[in-house]
C-alpha cells in the first residue's frame, strides 16, 4: 500500500524454487527444527566460502555483534573506534558492556572508514577497532590489519552488509579477529528475512560460542556412562578475571540454515549482478556531475546500496522532486550515531567527524533491491536525470 | 542416525500443507520478510486467542524473557522467587541483570510451584516472582495472583510449555504482569523450529517492547514535513531512573509469523489431541503404582510433556532398560538449576528445595511427541510395562 511506485523496498531478492523447495523440504522431515545437521552444513559452507577457520551462524548480525562484543572481554576503562556513519548494531552492543566508543570520520571519496581516520584516535586505552564495510564496499583492510596486530588491538570486520566481498583477493570478515555477516531481508542475500553469521579467528574464543549462542548449554567435561546422569546436558558460564561471558539464545532454525546453504551457490551471482547494473546506473548518469558515485567494477563492491553524494544542487530539494513527481522512494542513510538520542543518552554524544557530517548532509541512496527488473531501473535512472535538470534550472 | 528405534525427539509435530503453503506464499512475494504485516496479524490473533491486551512476538522465549527482565527494572539489590525446577531461561536473564534469585521449591504432586512454596521466600528485598507452568500443567494461578497483588510483586508466568493452557477458565499468561510463550521445535506449536512472545500487562510497559525489541528504533517525537528529515527513523533508549532498558535485535520473520497465525488455528486441536493420548496411556498403566502420573483430563494440561516419578524400583534401572532393551529413548528433566556450574560460579548455587531434588532425582519423562503414531505409543507403553515387570522382580 506504497505511495511510491518504487519504494526503497524492505526485500532484497526473490527465491528460486530450489531455494523455496529446501525450506519446504525442512518442515516436511520430522526432525528437529533447530540446532541440527542443517545449521553444521550451513557453517561448514559458510568456512569454505570464506576461508574462515570458525563460522557461526546466528539469528541476526546483531547477535553476531553481541557475540564478538562479549568475546572481545572489555571493561569499562577499554575504548573502541567505530565509525559514527554506520548503522547502530555496529556500535550498541559494546557500549552494553560500558565501552567507550570513540567516534571515527570517514573517507571523503570511499565514505567508508580507513586507516588515516583510525590511527589518529588511538589512545592507552584503545583496545579494539571496528570497521563496517557499509555499503557492501570493502574497507582497505591490509592497512588496518597491520596496524592493529602493531598496536595489540582487537579488529572487528562488520561485514553485514559485504557478504562476498573481497578486498586484496581475500574475503572480508576474514580479515579481523571477528568478522560478521547479515542474512537480513534487506541483505544480498537473506535467510527468511532474519539471520546472521560470525566468524572467530582464535580457536580458543571459537570453542566458546556455542556456549554462549545456547544459554549456556554445554557437555560434561568428565565421561558418562548413561546420557542422563548427572543430568540430560551442562550448563556453564565462562569467565575470564572477574568478568563472566553471559549467553543468549542466538540460534538460527534449521530451516534458514538449509536456506542459506543453497543461497551460497547463489550468492556470487546476485553480487555480480547488482555490481553490473550499479556501473550501468552510474554510466549511464557519467554526464551528470551534481551526483558522484564510487564506482568499483570488482569483487570489492557488491552494491548491497546505490548511494551518491549530491553536488551542486540541494539534497533534499532532489528526493522531494523524486518522491514527489516520479514517486519514486530514494532514502538518506546512515544518521550519524551520535546525533541520536540513544547515543547522547548513553554519553556518547560528542564527535569531531566533519565529513561524516558532510557526507550525510549530502547523500542519497536510490532503491536498488535485486527484485528491481530493468524497466525499473530504468525509470529510476530517467526519473533522476529529469530531477537532476530541473534543478540545474 | 539415533541408536534409538524412538528416540526423545527434537521435533513437536508435522505440518499440514496449509502450514507449509503459508511460508511458501511469504517467500513468493516480494514483501519484507521481517517486521511487517504478518507479525502485526499474528500479534492481533494472540492477543484474541489469550484475551491479552498486548502481544509481542520475538524470536524465542529466551528473547521474551529478556525482554521481562529488562521491563522490571529491578536493581541489583532486588530478590526475585523463581523455583529451582525450570529450563535456565526461566532464570538467567534476571540473573544478568545482578538480581538476586531465591530458589523456590515445588509441589510435591503436581511438581510445579504453588503460593506455599513462594510465599515463605518473600523477603523486604523480594521484588519479583516467577512462574513456570513446567509441563505444560497450568499452576494454581489465582492465589499466587492476589498474593502478589497484595505484596506488590511483579508477577512472571514462563507459559514457554503452556500455550493454550487455562485455569479457572483463564488462559495462563495473562494472569501475570508478563507473560511468556515459547514457539520452539519442541512446543506444541512451533514457529519453524524458534519463536516466542511475550504478554505484557501494563499498556506503559507495553508501548516500549517494539524499540526494545528492535536495536532502539522508534519513531520521532516531532511532526516531519519529510519522511527523511532529520532521519529515516530515530533510535532512543528508555531510562528509568538512573536505569538505561537496553534493546536487542529480538525479531520473529514474516514467514514464521504467517505460519504461527496459520498454527493457532490448529493449537487447540494439537493440545486435545496430546491430552487424549497421555490419559489413554496414564490409564493403560493404571496398576503400575510404580509410575505416579499427573493426571489432569482438562484443559489445564497440554501435555507438552509426559512425565511420571518412579517409586519403589530403580529409576536409573528403568530408563537403561527402556533404552537398552526397548531402544527407546526416556530423559530426565529439570537438572535442578543450583546443581549447574553456571548458577553456582555467579552465586547462586545454594538452596533448600528438597521436593525438587528429590523429583529430580525419581522421574523419568518419556518421548511424547505429537508426531509419534499410535503403534510407537503402544511400543512405548508396551517397553514400559516390561521394564516395571522386569524391575519388579
Amino acid at each position: 500500500m506504497s505511495e511510491f511506485k518504487i519504494p526503497f523496498g524492505g526485500r532484497a531478492h526473490n527465491y528460486t524454487e530450489e531455494e523455496i523447495e529446501s525450506v519446504v523440504s525442512v518442515m516436511r522431515t520430522g526432525g528437529t527444527l533447530t540446532q541440527g545437521a542443517h545449521r553444521v552444513e550451513f557453517e561448514e559452507r559458510l568456512k569454505s566460502y570464506s576461508g574462515a577457520a570458525n563460522a557461526f551462524v546466528v539469528n541476526s548480525a546483531t547477535s553476531a555483534l553481541e557475540l564478538a562484543a562479549t568475546l572481545c572481554q572489555l571493561d569499562s576503562r577499554a575504548e573502541i573506534v567505530i565509525p559514527g556513519h554506520t548503522f547502530t548494531s555496529s556500535a550498541y552492543p559494546f557500549a552494553k558492556h560500558g565501552v567507550k566508543i570513540v567516534w571515527a570520520d570517514i573517507d571523503s571519496n570511499t565514505h567508508v572508514v580507513s586507516l588515516a581516520q583510525i590511527e589518529k584516535l588511538v589512545s592507552d586505552q584503545t583496545r579494539a577497532i571496528l570497521v563496517p564495510h557499509l555499503y557492501g564496499y570493502g574497507c582497505d583492510m591490509n592497512p588496518i590489519r597491520e596496524f592493529a596486530a602493531q598496536k595489540n588491538l582487537i579488529l572487528i570486520e562488520d561485514a553485514a552488509q559485504a557478504f562476498g566481498v573481497e578486498v586484496d583477493n581475500q574475503k572480508v570478515g576474514t580479515f579481523g579477529d571477528f568478522g560478521i555477516f547479515s542474512f537480513h531481508s534487506h541483505k544480498n542475500i537473506t535467510t527468511l528475512g532474519e539471520g546472521g553469521a560470525v566468524l572467530v579467528k582464535d580457536d580458543a574464543l571459537a570453542d566458546l560460542v556455542p556456549m554462549l549462542r545456547h544459554n549456556g548449554h554445554c557437555s560434561f567435561s568428565e565421561p558418562r556412562d548413561d546420557y542422563w546422569i548427572p543430568a540430560m546436558g551442562n550448563l556453564d558460564i565462562p569467565q575470564k578475571d572477574e568478568k563472566l561471558l553471559w549467553p543468549g539464545n542466538y540460534c538460527l532454525g534449521e530451516a534458514e540454515c538449509a536456506l542459506g546453504t543453497r543461497l551460497l551457490k547463489r550468492a556470487d551471482k546476485i553480487n555480480s549482478e547488482k555490481r553490473k547494473r550499479a556501473i550501468q546506473f552510474i554510466d549511464e548518469l557519467a554526464e551528470f556531475n551534481e551526483l558522484r558515485f564510487v564506482r568499483e567494477n570488482t569483487r570489492r563492491h557488491n552494491y548491497h546500496l546505490l548511494a551518491a553524494e549530491v553536488i551542486g544542487i540541494d539534497r533534499d530539494a532532489f528526493i522531494r522532486r523524486m518522491a514527489g513527481h516520479h514517486r519514486i522512494q530514494c532514502v538518506v542513510q546512515y544518521y550519524p550515531l551520535y546525533r541520536y538520542p540513544f547515543y547522547k543518552k548513553i554519553g556518547l554524544g560528542d564527535a569531531n567527524c566533519p565529513l561524516t557530517d558532510r557526507y550525510f548532509d549530502r547523500m542519497v541512496s536510490f532503491p536498488f533491491s535485486h527484485l528491481l527488473d530493468e524497466a525499473e531501473l530504468d525509470q529510476i535512472l530517467e526519473a533522476t536525470k529529469e530531477s537532476v535538470r530541473h534543478l540545474r534550472s
